[in-house]
């Protein structure tokens, strides 16, 4: 008999979680379950839609019909998981016509992800409030601009606020970010660097509101205005971008283990505490690769990199999952952030004692016409002199930086090493001196 | 009485390893000496002047003379080192009036450089063939177009070579480039990925000849020909860019030591066979991170940081050089080309075993617009299952990947290591599975 794999969810870490699967048992019965319309579609993408850069919300479908197709994948859209019976081994599920159905699995991967979250403010049960999470969401604040808003409030300034923010201003409307922490970014970047990002915003003519929580929703049935930091702002399009929230409910009630973070805990094969049922995604923690503590980082890159560990494993074979970084990377107009690694805040929060290394530098030679700025700050042990931490702002190849960061800091790269290190150099490219070796330079004068 | 440091060259090496020693010691007599009129020259940036990409020749003064006041250094240019007495502890100088000078010195730097090299083909001692090694060199070839050169011939496909090539092209010449050995970039690039190269530059008009020696040169006092291959190639303009030899006569005649490269022996100190003799730059060997053999490369990220070691150590400190990967790129084009640690060909004549991942992906979501094809070359020592190189070729951020790799290989990383690693993303950046990784998965297949 096929071994029969169930997988809730249909996403990053979902669909990679099936094509493992499949690579590693080509007889395997594998189902996906979503309750979404459209499966396998790029999250990460949605605000680049709303800006104008990718013409249409479709194009994000990066696995198409086509793919469940070819991989002999049975994939179940608007069908919504009810219950997990991890006892008899089985799912319940019910589909938009209102029809059950219930699925026997031998091995059971929860790939639930997160959903947008708006706290418990006063009024939020207003309309109006859009979240962008999914793909029908992005339609919706779409929908709002051709319909003609010319203002909007973005609550959050994290990755996705920020990305929208400037999607919308390039759709020609009046932005507005409030952020209830003193800093934009604050998940991904210091304070000195966040300030950096948030006067480039300034200038680019986007309202920031740092420090500010919201703290109502105006509007009869439909908001029409906030009150932040005691003050009232009024607009068209109001986005929630506070943050998601791991959807680990129906988990919970099948007596699968949430760990510290309060996302389903894991062990490094992607396990849960109950035999065969694996999690992945944005509803599981990891650990983190520096502190060996666990973490939740609701990335695309970690969720396809667990569900590719999960699929393996659910199919038989074997694979670890070597932990995370929190490497991320997003473009603000033409500048490019990135972080690997712990932030200096971060550090102090997990004790550990640091020094930091930062530098200004260009991504071409001085004399080369175009050479943009380039910032980059290191984040060094000072104990055992590893590098830890980066964080770069940059006009190019900051991406890739990051990533030579990432795996300086998977090899227990130390600052000195790294200040030595062997880089490529060509005047319309980089600078002779790399500007991560200059930012180790600039750590090891403080380690003696 | 203060230390007295001579250093004999004033370029990448030798301008570094004074600033260095400077830094080390702030009361040290300093005194740079070339052969030279200009100083403290980026000789990388020459094509760029002559492509028109950078204005003027006098750009590439990366260190201007108000530097070399500002850190109290003596420069003296258009003079050349006749003897080194290493005994005495002296050097022997003549000006270009003719004026002679005993220099004494504490520590002597050697950063010599190099020359430009036109083999012993018959013919050679005519006029008009041009090499680029020198701003005076770049000088001309700059004249030579401005004098109505129509046609070009460029002999060497290394990277100055096909530098100097696209940078006649852009100027409106019709250009042909004879190559002796059988692909272009044959000391950086394995053949699949040179001939990817090759087709692109003759997709752009180039005119490509390999595995064609350059036989003879025409023509009665000027050449106005050459015979390569059995073939008549006329032109206007002829460059030499054969490559570079060392240049080690004045410290073998001083009893200095050569290595088995040809080229002078150094410690991790920098240090010669005699005491307080250093070389550094492109007549200095150095070990290969990989082989832990001795190599040559004379790139200038090389001779920044050997001069910089042997600046602190000339000066009293205390450093070491962690020797070379050769880390090396190009912009050809859109096109931009890198490698670091062993090509496969490299690692097959230093007796490694390898296997190779090679994949083509995105330099963006496929589903992003301007996405640009990117090729990664992994080679992989089948044996230890380390990464000991990498070629890549696409259409952006292929320098920082070049580093990544160099990081992993300067710290062990293994293929598996690299096929399971953070990294960073998003859609206007990358990909979602970066293509190092897919690369390293295409390995890892042929290993198991």
């Amino acid at each position: 008999m096929p071994r029969r794999i169930v997988i809730i969810g249909a996403h990053a870490a979902g669909v990679d979680a099936a094509s493992a699967a499949r690579k590693t048992d080509r007889t395997a019965e594998i189902t996906l379950i979503t309750e979404e319309k459209h499966a396998g579609y790029s999250r990460c993408g949605l605000p680049f839609v709303i800006g104008g850069q990718i013409p249409s919300f479709n194009d994000l479908i990066v696995f198409p019909p086509s793919y469940y197709q070819m991989m002999k994948l049975t994939l179940k859209t608007e069908t919504k998981v009810t219950k997990i019976d991890t006892g008899k081994k089985v799912v319940e599920t019910v589909d938009k016509t209102g029809k059950t159905e219930e699925l026997a699995y031998d091995s059971l991967i929860i790939a639930a992800g997160a959903s947008a979250f708006t706290p418990p403010i006063k009024g939020r049960e207003k309309q109006g409030i859009l979240p962008l999470r999914t793909l029908e969401d992005g339609e919706k604040i779409d929908q709002a601009v051709k319909n003609g808003a010319k203002t909007a409030v973005i609550m959050g300034a994290g990755l996705i606020g920020l990305e929208t923010a400037i999607a919308l201003q390039e759709r020609g409307l009046t932005v507005t970010v409030v952020e209830m922490l003193p800093q934009v970014l604050p998940a991904m970047l210091d304070a000195d660097m966040a300030k950096l990002v948030q006067e480039m915003l300034q200038q680019k003519g986007i309202n920031i509101l740092v420090g500010k929580a919201v703290e109502e929703f105006l509007g009869t049935d439909k908001v029409t205005g906030i009150v932040a930091g005691g003050e009232q702002i009024n607009a068209d399009l109001f986005v929630s971008a506070f943050g998601v929230r791991a959807n680990t409910q129906l988990a919970v009630d099948a007596g699968v283990a949430l760990g510290e973070t309060r996302t389903i805990k894991t062990n490094a094969r992607m396990e849960t505490n109950i035999k065969d049922v694996y999690a992945v995604g944005d509803c599981a923690e990891s650990t983190h690769i520096v502190t060996q503590k666990p973490t939740v980082q609701q990335l695309g890159t970690v969720a396809v990199r667990q569900g590719k560990v999960a699929g393996i494993n659910a199919a038989g074979g074997y694979a670890l999952f070597t932990g995370v970084l929190g490497s991320a990377v997003t473009q603000l107009y033409d500048t490019q952030v990135g972080v690997t690694g712990l932030t200096e805040t971060a550090a102090q929060r997990a004790r550990i004692e640091t020094v930091t290394g930062t530098i200004t530098s260009k991504t071409k030679a001085d004399y080369y016409p175009g050479a943009k700025p380039i910032k980059v700050k290191l984040v060094v042990e000072k104990e055992s002199q590893r590098v830890i931490g980066a964080q770069i702002m940059g006009g190019e190849e900051v991406t890739q930086r990051i990533n030579a960061v990432s795996f300086a800091i998977q090899k227990q790269m130390t600052v000195r090493e790294l200040a030595k290190a062997d880089t490529a150099y060509a005047p319309p490219l980089c600078e002779t001196w790399e500007p991560l070796v200059l930012a180790a330079e600039m750590a090891l004068m403080k380690l003696r």
